[in-house]
């Protein structure tokens, strides 16, 4: 089974080259199932239901979040009618919307998708870690899903990769999110999941963290803010992170890093390459 | 003028590989100039003198640190006496130790080099900002430096990237450092500096940032140490950042990672292999 | 009844005036139930098991926690044989200890303590809003206990603030430890809860938080460890809390802090010296 | 000489008490200075020009402020313009406003005031020990300043009273803020320097900091922000630090809390009974 995951949408420059490549690589490469972190594909700053719906419409069968998940405010109503849409699982009882949810793939194939929030340098929601551990007892992989995804939304390199050894053997994929910087860790655990520290951002790599980098620079410098962060508007770099799996035991194959256009170095999965149509 | 930076030695396994390899790739690719951070290289915790002396033996011109650098509490005193090492230059003012300096490289160029430790979710040093910028106004590239390089130990990719286009221009290469996690983000900036958010730690990646992993995961879960963290002791990956430079402007010609050995994927630059020898 | 709650004890100086003071003011003023904060009691660093039972030797009927309960490494295995040592109630399940007990005080009436700790920069534990929650749900006040304490070791005062009023009515006194500063915003809440966002320490004020102040001022200065914290030695203040609560709600009648010895203005609260014996 | 400090103002309410309440206390007790941090007087959001006038009129000397001092945004531009005005001086250099001025009380005696920022837990500004340092050898007491006042605006009580006995001898008072929360540990350090950990807020105490508390309250619980912050409308309570100084050097003599007002103990300093007219 071949799964794609895309990291943060930052602004309308991500959302071109997402809408623009997704349903090519789609078609090329036969990908069975595709999960984005959109957080920040409204401006920077969270994600409305309408771009929801064109991710969605562009071959994204999951959306996932972060810490901007309720930036724009009416995600906490359009959270529970739109099944693609997934917050942090972690957030505590009681907040509207899923953190985890079973898919059917294109192949057919159910794939449990959940999404968790870390805690080190980030606020203290619930512990990611038990969070996840109860998704996977509810819904365990080879049992009741063909394949897992956990996208963890974290700052700390270390959370990041307690939890992929965490998960080994239990999940297909753990790839991390939120520090909008593209690893290049990929490989695939001792028990058979496949990890990435972070996916990096689709959005334009000229800036800060995939907004325009004056503000930013000068706020380091003088301490003082001057304006809005706003979208940089340049080519955007899509970085993803790509996983085949064994279709029996859900457990990853091959797994390799995606980045089309833009400012960094171009990387389509090997794997990919020897298969596409 | 050939470059390479070589992030973070943890432990035992990652001195190994550093010793095993890098007179050879001095020697096959000829290397100009070769720094390593080595904060982690004593057990995971700062550096002591004989580690400083066996990297320089093999190879290294300069060694950096970092937030551990005082972990080996004699480098108080015998950072004085060894050239080669230098601790964060955003120290406050009568802290033993130099931040920057001018080295001469095997080619007879002069190469300035800075260390300094990024303040978001890190103890509050010096600007580290200003500081850079006014080693770069004492010793400016093309003047008094051949060749200019960074290591910005930090913890946040907002601020790593605010530093790289800070300095773009007038610096060779500003790497990151800290998280012991390689990105691929490595570009040239639009005024000619090269960039790579974090290089990477030399250290076995079958681990929570190359220490033994049950430590760190155990603390997630139950928010208690149970014993302290030693590093793991598995095949390390050496990695790092190898930029070619200008001779007559210092600015960056070519910029790639190398990743040799241990559990990530092998990259040797693309520019080396043109010209090894 | 009559309640006192004494903060953070602070190494020996801090241990001495408690044990000299507390068996006197038991006696004078009819103290009914005595808790008392020790997570700093042995050299600045954790509690030991002798030193738990020298504080219930000399009137503490429990001895409460917060980040620096297991500095004392045998803590983990003794704190299941003291029943009159808590840990914050909000670390994971699987951790050692309890962190909300049922008591009897001297009167013969039943008394539930909880221990929690705040998440504002600190380590993320549980939510300790639900962990309280959850414990007045299984001990309601009225029913199965007759006064309810909270010991909320936390840094920040709008996180102490918060469970304040989150309690109001449900609990005979909310008392912030941590910051080893006693504040003067004592007051019953507007349905009878009575609190203060911090007890202050048991200790010597001419110090750093209790610490000989040489160490500390010099790493704010120079951002550098040059060795450990050790306890100050002069002498002390008792700092503390003390509510007089309805014997029929639980709830606060009365409310003031208790500031004895050392370096702070002297305070007895009002409400004892008018029934003293 | 009799000094006044007055603790953040917050919102409507804070701003009545302070209004109401400071002529007649300047009138009936001799109050020589009177410095007031505002950086919440503006619906709990820095303070604009206006009210810094206001605050004058009824007495303020000098306006202090802290991490909400740029909210408004004309402050960048009046704070040129507003002598009265004074912004944490370490600020990074290039940013607008003063942190250290000259003053002359109503007795004809010239004052130093200070603001500075701490950085534990806060935005890393510049160090606020070197900056502090400096100004007082700019402008030493006894010699160019009659007394000084430090408003020493920060978060952990370990940075305020390492700031305190930094100081001592060289200061008249050192008063924190920014918690909003009075603490009772005021005294007078052994080399002269009146020092009290937070002089707490100016508002009402029946809240969260001086903010209505549902909000928070509910963040705690929900990890969710549902709707701004807004200033709690109940009865101010008026808190500050009284000291009174040695004309010839600048010393401490007698050092209280001031709390008028509102939900908190009132407490007028025993040595301003004595002497009021
Ligand atoms: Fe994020
Ligand atoms: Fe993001
Ligand atoms: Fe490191
Ligand atoms: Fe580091
Ligand atoms: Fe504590
Ligand atoms: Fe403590
Ligand atoms: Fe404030
Ligand atoms: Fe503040």
């Amino acid at each position: 089974m071949r799964l794609l995951f895309i990291g943060d949408i930052v602004g309308r420059s991500g959302r071109a080259i997402v809408e623009e490549k997704l349903p090519g690589l789609i078609e090329q490469y036969g990908l069975d199932f595709v999960v984005i972190n959109g957080e920040n594909a409204a401006g920077g700053f969270g994600i409305t239901e309408t771009i929801v719906q064109n991710l969605v419409d562009a071959g994204a069968d999951v959306i996932t979040t972060g810490n901007h998940v309720w930036d724009q405010r009416d995600a906490m109503v359009y959270c529970e009618r739109q099944p693609a849409f997934l917050r942090p699982i972690n957030f505590p009882k009681g907040v509207p919307g899923k953190g985890a949810n079973l898919y059917h793939a294109r192949n057919g194939a159910s794939v449990l998708v959940m999404n968790a929030m870390g805690r080190v340098y980030m606020d203290a929601l619930d512990c990611p870690f038990h969070a996840v551990d109860k998704a996977l007892a509810d819904c365990p992989m080879g049992e009741f899903a063909d394949a897992i995804i956990l996208d963890f939304h974290a700052e700390a390199t270390s959370e990041k990769q307690a939890m992929g050894y965490f998960c080994d053997g239990r999940v297909s994929m753990v790839v991390g999110t939120h520090t909008h910087t593209p690893t290049s860790d990929h490989r695939i655990l001792p028990t058979g999941t496949a990890y990435l520290t972070d996916a990096g951002m689709c959005g334009d790599y000229d800036s800060v963290l995939g907004m325009d980098k004056e503000e930013p620079i000068q706020r380091f410098l003088r301490k003082v803010s001057s304006s809005r962060y706003t979208p940089a508007l340049g080519a955007a770099t899509l970085c993803g992170f790509a996983v085949d799996t064994d279709d029996r035991t859900g457990l990853a194959l091959a797994a390799e890093p995606v980045r089309i256009g833009g400012q960094l170095s171009r990387h389509i999965p090997s794997f990919w390459e020897k298969s596409g149509n």
